[in-house]
């Protein structure tokens, strides 16, 4: 850590610094510039980071320069994370489809919708049971129904299940049916939640906020990982720019960013990111093609009836190109296609 | 609502909308234009909001005319409302001073916050018990000790105490302690915990998301008010932007903005929007200009000493000045500051 | 253009709408709705963006339906443009590599990215003799004698050249020099020099200004081929969002988007986008899966000695890696690697 | 300035840095801390700024310390500018209104704005006659019919002319007619122009961007003043954000960081940064009691045959109304009001 003095710091108010980071068992190096004097920090930036520096005398501003993350952080875990979902895998050496309805409406819609995944390649089924809306006024999911309807296209397909979870209070009961758990963009930072889930042991997607940085994603997956549990598969899904004509922007650069800076793997989401259909095959190939380790899509078997997100859902015979499309560019990068495995 | 059909579109892609809309009860107009045509629907938006018309052949796209929330809405309500906090009220007939410590830390750093807000005209006392953080590393709140530390600011200082709700299992229990609930910019569409305070009865502040548009953040006053409960105080606290030199901008139109949506108070956050001392004091003198029905600042007898967020606050002598110069700027534009009536 | 009435405009509110619209020689459509009306209007919306409806006693807001540009858009121009730069060509049958050093600095310099250009499998040599730079203190450029080392660059190498121009008074001189002009993101609406650029009957490379909207970035491409010059390629190059560890965000879906709406090439500059050698590579790869038309790299043998962005230039033998990785998927998605052909 | 090296960086990688700071004469100070290395540069930052250390093996990032603004500096020229524009001052001291037509129309419309400009205590008059429009398809101004126009208003009202450039081969004909020059919004980063400017000897108000950062605002300032012209007046005007209800988020707080970084007067354009004439009022006077040297607002006497953003003009009888307010506050806020002097 640096701290960055003001022009007309004083003597006094470098000393100030210096004993306070003593204080705080920390040792401080002063290098006295043409214009400024800086302070760099030795010790346990935690604790600096509590002090509060910026409130001194003479202090223009602190300048951070280790990361805040530890447990997910790669430089303190070398070895990449293979996060297994029931008979599934998600990691960096394949490259996995994880496909299914964006809500769970009925047995018939997620039960088509499951075949189809299965059909084309997918090695996981998503499908959401409790759904965060905008408006009160919009269908919020069915609920336990919903997971039992999960559950009957488990039984049929084999695929292991994802499904979002929104309410700490729910988190048990999601993970007795559920085989991975998924964090919405909007609860991203509801730590409450974050904690809960990392306690059932159970594996974890944690979508990045649609406003976060990735440095605040990797703190959120910090809050699971706190408790234990690293498995966690990381989901870049768009983030909010001044561009209307999209939903949101894709940030694939920012999903490269977070592989190389945690060792877990970390999928794209380009049907929530876009919400268009006809974006949503492109930005999954060059998901693929940047490098991701996985890409998650909806499904849905008539969406002109969809009751959430339909115009972003992919239709069988949609899902079933883009999955022949995704292993064929899967093959040309070199990288097994997971359901091939 | 009007929906927007493709360049190409046939007769029967349009009539596949009217009828669409006509099940769902509405009714629909047909206008051609030179390149275009578009059908206005008539009815219930709510329903045709459920219905997947850009799924359907030859639709480009759908604009909503009218606004997704109602019971905030001014238009549909258009007496303002005033919010009772304990003794105080926060309204557009007035300017509030809300005050006190971002985080309770202890008995005496609170007290002496406490005194020094109503010494400086605050009407109703802030603190935080429960502290989200960024970083699972940090301070997060003395908890239930910090809702008695409170009490006894409030049993000594007469002021209703404020103080943030994180978790919707908390609620009852803060809800016990506390004269009004807040939710924070990181909860603002954490759904559960909006209806959860809402059942409450027990009036609530609702900050703005940091990425939140006006619009999302009337709706989540909306779930709120679904519960019966139209005691919500909004609060406008700044937007993250690309602009690195300050936390977050804050958006002073947008305030006015839902302060002509809604019949709710709107008050600003300059301390959180800011986080930097030494432009809390102007931004909320400007939210007073631009009519804003309160400001919130924290205060801190030791910023230097403070476990959070010490450099945005005010210590109690600025907080003074401040007080009195809200009071000096109130009376120019011919508004009652609160604490004087 | 749809004009949305307040919810209590009176009829002769909506009639003084209609009035106007007329006097401009169009026709006028009313809708009354439960709670709005909304007059549709039929005629030449350019006329009717230039009234002031907004300003109408009742108006609540103005939509606008259609899309502002016309001589770039692909419903007018349904056949798609092959841009031709000299023997090369830009185009949606092919996947173009365009690279050279940002700026040229000397013979020597450019003359060795020219060749591992040319090697790499690129088409179209880039190079900046006028580099726009954020401080004045900073190297911008060699201007004329830059030209003449382009000139001796693509004789040696057979590669057309691509450049900036900054300012009117160049064009000239330039337009002698280059095969084809580039205008930066920092000149996109700087509408003078849009004008001359399009006089040349040049193709021109217009790169989108970091913040614009897909919308004003075919607007500026309109403001050239207003001149009668249609041989533009449209550049995506990144937009800056709140994301602070990579310098811009790269739109892939926006390229998409562009390319739906008009019918010009439109390739990615993931160099400049990103800022990170490290990221150029998978984000050239993500865009040749998205379907971009091509991609433009910066290359320099030394790049710990570049005057100008030597942080995202990649050195010889990673172009020649990138070129053949770019060769090999081009081939996986069916499409021919422009070099090959 | 601070070279912060990687985590496995070696004591070459270390050296190497050392090395080339002090080939560029330069001093390096190295901190070892637990996890990190980093190096304290002593000597000229700009020619470290060229130096590629972040291309050099072992290096992480390069954290610049100082500020790359010399010449518009505060901490290198203590003293305030005042800007003399004609008769009229822009300054510190005191608080400018400066009014006017958007665009200049005709004689009687601008003078008509002029003559109500004047009456509500403007000291300068804007005007536009060239305009920078995002459509080629709308009035791009009168051009020097309409410089000659705002000569006659001049005549008349006594009031110095601020107008707008747009192309450097026009500044030494605006020059001169005006008394003051505008740089546009989309202009901040056109150099060129910006030196042309600053070449003419006359006042210039430099807009800032709408996408710009603070600090690049500050650059293109720079850019005026290397030309020996420090006679220049900063104009926030609102920045682009992901709020769609607002034009533009008017950026109060960054004017104030304006104001504390140089010795330069800061003004404020409510017009421009909301496009909407309700929000134009709350602005100007949030401005005002946030230290703003001035305000700049649009006038129109039709605002409903505007042919230039007649939707964010007011009318004279608001502006009288708002100058008097500003008057008002400005006592309120001991600040004199430039046209009681």
């Amino acid at each position: 850590m640096v701290v960055v003095m003001k022009a007309g710091a004083t003597k006094e108010d470098v000393d100030r610094v210096v004993q306070k980071v003593k204080e705080a068992g920390g040792d401080a190096h002063i290098v006295v510039g043409e214009f400024k004097t800086i302070v760099g920090l030795v010790g346990d930036t935690e604790r600096f980071m509590e002090l509060p520096l910026t409130s001194l005398p003479g202090v223009e501003s602190v300048v951070r320069i280790g990361k805040p993350y530890k447990l997910v952080s790669r430089s303190a875990h070398p070895t990449l994370t293979d996060v297994k979902v029931g008979p599934a895998s998600v990691s960096r050496r394949t490259f996995s489809l994880i496909a299914g309805p964006c809500a769970v409406e009925s047995l018939e819609q997620s039960m088509a919708a499951a075949m189809a995944s299965k059909a084309a390649g997918a090695t996981i089924l998503r499908g959401g049971a409790y759904k965060p809306r905008t408006s009160p006024y919009t269908f919020q999911g069915l609920g336990i129904e919903g997971l039992e309807i999960l559950a009957e296209c488990r039984k049929e397909t084999g695929l292991p299940i994802l499904t979002e979870v929104v309410d700490a209070r729910d988190v048990e009961i999601v993970a007795q049916w559920a085989d991975a758990l998924q964090i919405g963009t909007r609860n991203m930072q509801n730590f409450q939640l974050l904690a809960e889930v990392g306690k059932t042991g159970k594996p974890v997607m944690l979508k990045r906020g649609f406003a976060a940085t990735i440095e605040e994603w990797l703190m959120a997956a910090e809050y699971i990982a706190r408790e234990g549990n690293l498995d966690i598969i990381l989901c870049e899904r768009g983030i909010r720019t001044f561009e209307p004509w999209t939903r949101n922007t894709l940030d694939l650069a920012g999903m490269v960013v977070a592989q190389n800076e945690s060792h877990l793997p970390v999928v794209v989401d380009p049907s929530h990111a876009k919400g268009k259909r006809s974006l949503v095959e492109p930005m999954a190939r060059a998901a693929l093609a940047a490098g991701a380790d996985g890409v998650m899509v909806d499904v849905h078997h008539h969406p002109d009836e969809a009751l959430v997100d339909g115009a972003q859902a992919l239709e069988p015979n949609d899902l079933t190109r883009l999955g022949a499309e995704l292993a064929a560019l899967s093959h040309a990068v070199g990288r097994p296609f997971a359901s091939e495995i």
